[in-house]
C-alpha cells in the first residue's frame, strides 16, 4: 500500500495511519506540501487519484486509490474488529464518520489549522464565534452520547472512535470545552493496544 | 417507515425523499419547527433518535432510527439498483457522500440557509467570501469529474447523484458559478424515472 500525505501533520491522514497501526499493515509514503500555492494536491497526477485533489489518498497494491479518509476507514476496516459486521451496526459507524465529516472536521479541524498554520490573527471575531459555535454544539453531541457509553458504537473501539478522536484529541488545547466523557473517551482511545499519536509538525508551528 | 422532516424544505431531507421516491416507497412523516428557539429537534425524546438533533431521521418499521442523510441513503440504496454491488463501486460512492458532507454542504447549504431564513445581510463580506470561495472549489472538483461521464459513480444513476443534486441543484442562484457539466448532469438528474422536486416552502421566504 502507498499513502499520500502532506508534510504538515494532518488529523484525516492520522485517521488512515492509526488504523494501519492497529492492523499491523506496512505501506509507503509520499508527502506533499499542501501550503505551497498552489497546493502540490493539485497537480494532474495527484487529481486523477482524487478528483477533489486533497490528501489522504491510499493506493492498494492493486493500483485502486481510495480518497476521503472516512471512506478508505471503512474499505480497510471491513471484515476486521474495527469495523461491526452486521448492517444496523455499520450504519451506525456511517452515522458518526459522516456527522465527523460534516459538524466537527469543518470547524474543529479549521479552527486548528488556522491556529498553527493560517492566519487566526486576520480572521474576524465573527468568522471565529462561527467556528467556535458550530464545534461546540458538535463537541456536546458527543459528550451526551458517551453518557454510560465507552465507545461511540456497540461496546467495541472502531473506526468511529477512530475518526472522532483524529481531531477532537487537540480540541481542548485550541481553546473548545472538553466534558468528562469525552475526556475520559480520549484517555481509553490512547490506551488501545498499539495505538500511534499523530506525528510531530516539521515546521515547528504546531507543537502538538 | 417514518421521516422525521424540518417545515422549511431541507435538502438533507429532500435527498431521503428523493430516494424513497424513485424506490416507490411510502412514508409517513413527522414535521419539526427547526427554526424555534430552542429548535425543536433538541427535546429529550428526539434526541434518542438523533444525538445530534438533527432531521433527518428515517424509523423503520422495526423501530430502528437512522440519521445522518447519507447513512440513510447508504442503508435503503443497498440492495437496488441506486448502489453498485461489489466493494470498490461502494467505495466510489461512499467517496462522494462524504466529499458532500465535507465539501459541499457546509458551504451551499449554509449559504442557501442564510440566504433565506438567515441572516445574510449582518454576514460579513469575510464570512460570505468564505462560504462561496470554498463552496466554488468543491464545484469545480465537480465540473473535473463530470468531464466525459455521465453520473458520478460508473454508468449508472444512483445515491452519490442523488446526495450531490439536493444542494447543487440551487448553486447558481445563490451565486455559485456552475460548469457546462455540472449543469447538463442536473438536467439528466432532473429526467430521471420518478424524479420529484425539493418541496415549497410553505414560509414563502425561499421562491425556489
Ligand atoms: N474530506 C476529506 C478532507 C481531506 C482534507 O481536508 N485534506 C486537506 C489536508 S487535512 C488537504 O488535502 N488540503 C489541501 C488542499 O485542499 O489543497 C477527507 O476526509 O479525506
Ligand atoms: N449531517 C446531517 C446534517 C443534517 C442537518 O444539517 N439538518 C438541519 C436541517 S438541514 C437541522 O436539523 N437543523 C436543526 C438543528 O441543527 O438544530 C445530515 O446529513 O443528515
Amino acid at each position: 500500500m502507498h499513502l499520500y500525505e502532506s508534510h504538515i501533520p494532518s488529523g484525516n491522514v492520522y485517521k488512515i495511519q492509526l488504523l494501519l497501526a492497529h492492523l499491523g499493515i506496512q505501506y509507503e509514503t509520499t508527502t506533499l506540501n499542501i501550503l505551497s500555492k498552489p497546493s502540490e494536491t493539485r497537480s494532474d497526477e495527484f487529481l486523477k487519484l482524487n478528483p477533489s485533489g486533497q490528501i489522504p489518498v491510499l493506493v492498494l497494491d492493486d493500483g485502486t486509490a481510495l480518497a476521503q479518509s472516512n471512506a478508505t476507514l471503512y474499505y480497510i476496516a471491513d471484515g476486521t474488529p474495527y469495523l461491526p459486521r452486521d448492517k444496523v451496526g455499520k450504519h451506525k459507524v456511517l452515522e458518526w464518520l459522516f456527522f465527523e465529516q460534516n459538524s466537527i472536521e469543518p470547524y474543529v479541524a479549521v479552527l486548528k489549522f488556522h491556529t498553527y498554520w493560517g492566519n487566526l490573527a486576520t480572521m474576524s471575531e465573527a468568522e471565529k464565534k462561527n467556528l467556535k459555535d458550530r464545534g461546540q454544539t458538535a463537541l456536546d453531541s458527543m459528550e451526551r452520547h458517551l453518557e454510560g457509553r465507552e465507545w461511540f458504537v456497540g461496546d467495541a473501539y472502531g473506526i468511529a472512535d477512530i475518526a472522532l478522536f483524529a481531531y477532537v484529541v487537540h480540541a481542548e488545547v485550541i481553546g473548545f470545552q472538553v466534558g468528562d466523557n469525552v475526556k475520559a473517551w480520549i484517555k481509553r482511545v490512547q490506551s488501545t493496544e498499539g495505538h500511534v499519536p499523530i506525528r510531530k509538525d516539521p515546521t515547528g508551528q504546531c507543537p502538538l
